[in-house]
């Protein structure tokens, strides 16, 4: 691949808005959720589930071989099934501030499509009421996000910023608390004292934790006790215990 | 490939106990902790901090152009380095659960190297004191799997046995509770009776949950609470989840 070619898939990535969705799992909740258009799903073989449900939606179905479909797919096992649908409709930020407690989950930087899918799927399980993305330093919504959100990209709102720290002022202004989750942060998790109230979770990049400026804007800065010889969690467990924890207290 | 040399790759696979690590977080985990003689460190480029450690560790470094770098490397992402070192020498089962207040994490055919390897991950910054493995049904130590464990597999014990369901037989003749991880789980994973007592999770296979023998045999079978549209968690961050609440347990 040229350095050209190379720069315009990454821009077609930025771009992505979960047209193509690949994996039984992904494509499933696609077609359940009925929240966009399916154009085409695409199998390799019969798939009756699969089938009935696109029939339901209306989206048309075609059988293909195997290396066809390897051509169309963009992940590396698609698991026999891509699907082309209209891009999800971005959410207003400000919308997603004013509900009402408020469970968000802000993405500053995480630059791993795996690690962006599972903090969705992870989200979405645990009843945060939004995703936010930075819009130029996040990757945009890529089939390797759907298939690992796993149909978490059906329900969970997603929202667009053009940096995550400009987007904590606006949480600040609209009573929203900001709890930034790092390595270094001087609060447990377990202690979290806004846990039941309008927060937004703020999740740094992987390996880097928190820019600087996103973690000055944060209200917390909350920690996962560690307790054993190496120095943190993946991005996604993280936010998987980080997640888990607020849904918890929420609850109690 | 051949489906013959396609079997000889997985046979493979299963027996590797580590020999093989690639990324710059578990290789210089694996120099830091110095628990098995490291023979090479192949490097595409400069690195002061794994040159020194690999010194202190008496590793011979040897900076190789990337393209062979690529051809000896097994994961996709090597970050210029892979290292080659003795095996992990495996846990003793029994010394495992006879440890004061053992926690640990049994795996019943989780295949996927990453999810494995986050697994190993998030049980070892927990506190568990070991994992325990089907030496048949999952993933052996792979590069995929060392990568992913960013360092674990120096620090947590493994441990291989038989089959899951005979090892919490054991379990139960030692004193120690098993509770399995599983989404049709009659209790919250948040109101574990046994959280602070010799313990071992035991997580089932990705999309398939526990198998009826191993659940028949758990003392209790949790599950996390979903509070979203989607059914399930990814197997990673599911035991992120449980293993972060039995630490918080014992810890309170």
């Amino acid at each position: 691949m040229s350095p050209r070619e190379r720069e315009r898939g990454k821009e077609r990535e930025r771009r992505d808005l979960g047209q193509q969705v690949e994996g039984r799992r992904a494509v499933r909740e696609l077609l359940v959720a009925g929240t966009r258009r399916v154009h085409e799903v695409l199998l390799t073989g019969d798939n009756d589930e699969l089938e009935a449900l696109a029939s339901a939606a209306r989206a048309r179905v075609r059988k293909v071989p195997p290396d066809q479909l390897t051509r169309r797919a963009r992940t590396e096992a698609p698991q026999g099934v891509v699907a082309f649908a209209a891009p999800i409709e971005a959410a207003d930020f400000d919308s997603l501030l004013d509900a009402p407690n408020a469970f968000l989950v802000a993405v500053d930087g995480v630059t791993d499509p795996q690690n962006l899918g599972a903090v969705m799927r992870t989200a979405e399980t645990t009843g945060a009421t939004g995703i936010v993305l930075a819009r130029h330093r996040a990757v945009g919504i890529t089939p390797a996000v759907t298939k690992a959100a796993a149909g978490a990209v059906e329900y969970l709102p997603v929202s667009f910023v053009s940096g995550i720290a400009g987007a904590l002022e606006r949480a600040t202004r609209a009573k929203v608390w900001s709890v930034g989750l790092d390595a270094a942060g001087e609060t447990s998790v377990f202690d979290l004292p806004v846990a039941d109230q309008p927060l937004v979770v703020v999740l740094g990049a992987e390996g880097h934790g928190l820019s600087r400026l996103v973690r000055a804007r944060c209200d917390v800065v909350a920690s996962i006790p560690m307790h054993g010889h190496i120095a943190s969690l993946n991005v996604s467990a993280a936010a998987a215990i980080a997640c888990a924890e607020i849904a918890r207290r929420r609850r109690d």
